[in-house]
């Protein structure tokens, strides 16, 4: 049995795991991201920390694949990191910097295209080959998996879908620099953005109204609770997921859709209305695409990225 | 030296080539598409033409290395088209159909992303690894290529990006049964729709006026000749463009955009116009993508078809 390591590099915190070659999670740990000095330190603590793993456990160099690790940035098919804005980090090869720290194989890729990667392989897209993974957080982020495979981009990125255009008339500014993309309706502060906008529209009674700062699931709640406004927020959202999901569909016609990230947390009426409005946007062929939510929480970056080196 | 066959297989002829396993075209030649009875003669007659043709060149079996076939219709990655309609055909598998009637491997494919792949190979996209090629014609078509293999879709409707949406507030139907597809806009018959509604909004003289029937030809030549309204139209195409490849960049992030068929025989004026309208809609880390004109023409099905079984 060989085995190996995946690495989840968040902008707070590097997610550390052993795996064995069958993908089970033997161990998992933590270690704070130090982003002083350009960054310079990070992927030293992580070689350290992996090493020393290695050393306590007794665990032979020959019987490791490797280690997978995602960044949060663009990862072109190299391995080469275009720039981490939250990490300092500048363009240079984050497999050619790690490798001779560890003695072993390192493949680098985007954070959510190797969390895509996990959900696919051991959580919401198991069993299937080709998958869209829409991740619905802060911002919205993806990544899309073809014939098991993580689609990377020639210039790292891929699965990008939180900045396809939704609202060409927008002039609210994305954190991109454009204006209407998918991120400034469908992530969660897009939701609470929405949200406030419609109360302002108005003076249609809410419980939302008292409420100081509007997050995505007092919106949800609300809606549940019988709100008027955060329903028709929600169906605003749903149909622009819908859309968006649809024209997804239209390039890579996926056999699932899984919807991670913290407002997924809706789960099953997030998922119901996503895919109500998909029946309507979506192109005939596509119609039998599957929705499932994403199942593996914070671990899908690490189960991806050892899948990185497991192939 | 192996050699195989490349079957570009359309609703009115069928087009044949006879390549060496470089990709070299040694010989094309066309036969008529005999839709009588639901299109049961089609793979007969293909496999009888081959056949024939091996005979009068003294070919032997062993020298080839099968027959690649781009089909009107989706296919899925097992070779199965769920239906052509304008074949007549219904559910089955061109793979396990034509096999046996040549005797050698046969691979099919839907005939746009086949196109795509073979302008990846040997025309505009030659050189690059992952492309989108946009089929302007009287629909839109395209094809999707990563990591140089063709993106076939769950159920064959991988790069369908004519049926993205683009306006969600088109009343007008579209022939996929939605409406505010790409193909309503972008088609050579979606930009003379958008003339006819641009002449009958008011009365700005236009040389189109005098226009029976309006070609998208037509347009480009008046909008060269310094025709407001044509010009007004093919800004708001070149608009439409620009977003919606924009979105696909966000999903594949490919080297380059091929862009092919009729309407693209306007060449430079229509390369300039997307380009222009890509800057504004595309995200920032695809703002190198490549934009090129396909160069195949009527022959890239075939030697998509052939690449199928080459590599």
């Amino acid at each position: 049995m060989k085995y190996g390591f995946g690495i989840d590099l968040g902008g707070t915190t590097v997610k550390l795991a052993y795996f064995d070659e069958t993908g089970e999670m033997l161990d998992k740990w933590e270690i704070p991201t130090n982003t002083a000095d350009g960054g310079k330190n990070i992927l030293p603590d992580i070689a350290q920390a992996i090493l020393k793993y290695m050393e306590e456990k007794k665990i032979p160099k020959d019987c490791i694949l490797g280690a997978g690790i995602g960044v949060p940035g663009a990862v072109n098919s190299r391995g080469e990191v275009a720039g981490c804005d939250n990490l300092g980090w500048g363009h240079f090869s984050v497999r050619d910097a790690l490798e001779p720290l560890l003695g072993f194989r390192v493949v680098a890729g985007n954070d959510a295209t190797v969390a895509a990667l996990g959900e696919c392989w051991k959580g919401g897209g198991q069993g299937c080959n080709s998958m869209v993974m829409v991740t619905l957080g802060t911002g919205v982020g993806g990544g899309i998996i073809i014939d098991g495979k993580p689609v990377h981009g020639s210039t790292g990125a891929g699965g990008e879908i939180g900045h396809m255009v939704l609202n060409r008339n927008e002039t609210a500014k994305c954190g991109c620099g454009k204006s209407g993309c998918v991120e400034q309706y469908c992530s969660a502060t897009g939701i609470a953005r929405l949200t406030r906008l419609a109360l302002a529209e108005n003076d249609t009674p809410s419980t939302l109204r008292s409420v100081e700062k509007i997050m995505a699931k007092d919106v949800f709640d609300a809606a549940a609770a019988g709100d008027s406004i955060a329903q028709g927020v929600l169906q605003q959202v749903y149909a622009y997921m819908g859309e968006f999901i649809a024209n997804i569909c239209c390039v890579v016609n996926p056999e699932v859709v899984v919807l991670g990230g913290g407002v997924s947390r809706a789960g099953q009426v997030l998922l119901d209305g996503v895919k109500e409005s998909f029946k309507k946007w979506g192109y005939h062929a596509c119609q039998d695409t599957q929705f499932r939510l994403a199942t593996l929480g914070n671990d899908a970056g690490a189960y991806g990225a050892f899948k990185l080196i497991a192939e």
